[in-house]
């Protein structure tokens, strides 16, 4: 099978996926709206790591599946499992934007790093297995470098789940670093993408 | 006329119903909130199957799509007909994750998969009428083995209506099989699409 | 300008449209499931009928977009006029949904059929203007197809708006009707599009 | 990197942000449906607004993004960033439907005329950086005349936020007045996009 509808497909999923990130910040009410529109703060904070996070994966997607003329079955399931956690990504949002600075702060960000680490897991399994199967072509130092940006990230990620539980701001705060380092250019020499 | 556009609409829809799934999650409130996302398990049930479900559909419209060549009237009008049950989806989801372990379990249930029976009816149409027509050429063996996996599908479905009635939680497990069943590659030799 | 991102822009316009009608059906309540899902048929009506009328009014977009190979700044502002109305269609489907068996049936009946109205006549805007300025190439028998077909709907419609004052449940039938009426093949000659 | 992707990408989210404005139009209750409909005339100027505000910017986008070939990857985000702004508009826009004929007009007026300003910054920092680096090519006069059209836009957003405090309603005027003014023809040469 050809990729260009799978890519416009998910192309289609990102897209959406980032923008009913907005959805999750609720109109303000009350007689001051000033301090009530102060009073969110937290949305603004989890739809700015949120829109970051989303916008790389598909820097990263656009990146990979340009480069992969075939897919099999089981690479399309791969592509629809890794869009399944993209596209829960709004619900985890809107989790950190109530109860980041309440009781509920340390599920909420739990939840959050783990559905990120879980979109990261399932990035990794696309570009292992069309590698693994040759549907993507990547010398042995491209592949050096795949492998360190991506085991990076999801030990991160991983480290954003166990702090969580005893640290929910500064977990957030890891989220939003990986986000940062990822929009930073790579010093490493790039793939010909 | 050509399909390309049928099949970039087609994927507008695929991609953005696929994607409202996650506003049927919503954030749950209460004092402990580890204890609230653990009730909400009904919702990311539902989500699952439904996302499973639609990207299923898609992949076999894909499939479909990428080996007709050309639409009339009729045929854009029988797949608008099957985007209307893609599109419906996450009504009956939103049913099944608020009613499913609850009183109104029965007509979540049976309305759930009521509408995959009608998508599933409805893409046999599509298929059914597009080879009727030599939009598309399949070969007698690809024709049996088309119809043997729809037909499976689809007495799947109509029992999992009939069992919702009488046993809801049956049925959602029925709707879920089905969906991890088509999943699973074809061990019949597979079309060349 | 070439048409291609215009095209694909309108497509995602349609395709989100037409997927945002299923927030108008919302989930029921009430210890009673069944009957409260009887409850909601108006929503199902209105969910049918809009479907459709977002449907067709693509179709014709993509038979007339089709066939137009350049367009200026006029003529995207002039889609972009008959989007605005498409994008609206959700409102006034929410409003029949909700209103069509009550007291306010009068108003949500003129607002919806003025919809309707209001995205015949800049889909009328848009084809006049390009056959205008030879953007597209009609014959002079395709020209007084379109135009009686065209001068049909927009008839129906209007008559719609008026009866919704004193006949809502007319009004919305008509606005069915006319749905119904373009999803049936053209006897007259059809354009090679 | 080849920018269909990064425009397929792009317009799908103007297409999703300018459909999900109608969301921000709710349904009204009350015994008087016809009173009630009138008194939420704030929503549909916001919906006209933000909804001709975003379809320009789609247009200035499609004319600028036709004309580069090559995206390297700030460019990519900085089309982030503006896109980032471009799907936050709902939010401001429901924020005025809501407040602008409250007490909370000037908070809203503030903040939607500034989301603008926001916009229109980046949209800037897009073709200044594409021109730049030389991947648009314009002449001296069309980039006289961009920069002058620019600027003008930015000039008044500026005045919008500024006029936002002490006059909310001759603020939200201005940012009709703006739209209303990109829709007119140029007048200057137009570059032959």
């Amino acid at each position: 099978m050809r990729t260009a509808r799978l890519e416009a497909f998910s192309d289609g999923v990102f897209a959406i996926a980032i923008t009913l990130l907005v959805l999750e910040i609720r109109a303000p009410h009350g007689p001051d709206l000033w301090r009530a529109l102060g009073h969110e703060w937290e949305s603004y904070v989890a739809y700015l790591v949120s829109f970051l996070t989303i916008g790389i994966i598909w820097v990263n997607h656009h990146g990979l599946y340009d480069r992969v003329a075939r897919a099999d079955r089981t690479l399309m399931f791969l592509n629809l499992l890794l869009l399944m956690w993209v596209v829960l990504i709004p619900f985890p949002t809107g989790l950190v934007a109530e109860h980041i600075s309440g009781s509920g702060a340390a599920p909420a960000a739990v939840v959050y790093a783990g559905v990120l680490l879980a979109m990261g897991l399932s990035f990794a399994a696309n570009w292992r297995y069309a590698a693994a199967r040759g549907y993507v072509q990547l010398t042995a130092e491209e592949m050096r470098a795949l492998t360190r940006r991506n085991s990076a990230g999801l030990g991160f990620y991983a480290l954003a789940v166990a702090l969580g539980f005893v640290a929910p701001g500064v977990s957030l705060a890891i989220c939003f670093a990986v986000a940062a380092y990822y929009v930073l250019p790579d010093r490493v020499p790039q793939p010909r993408s």
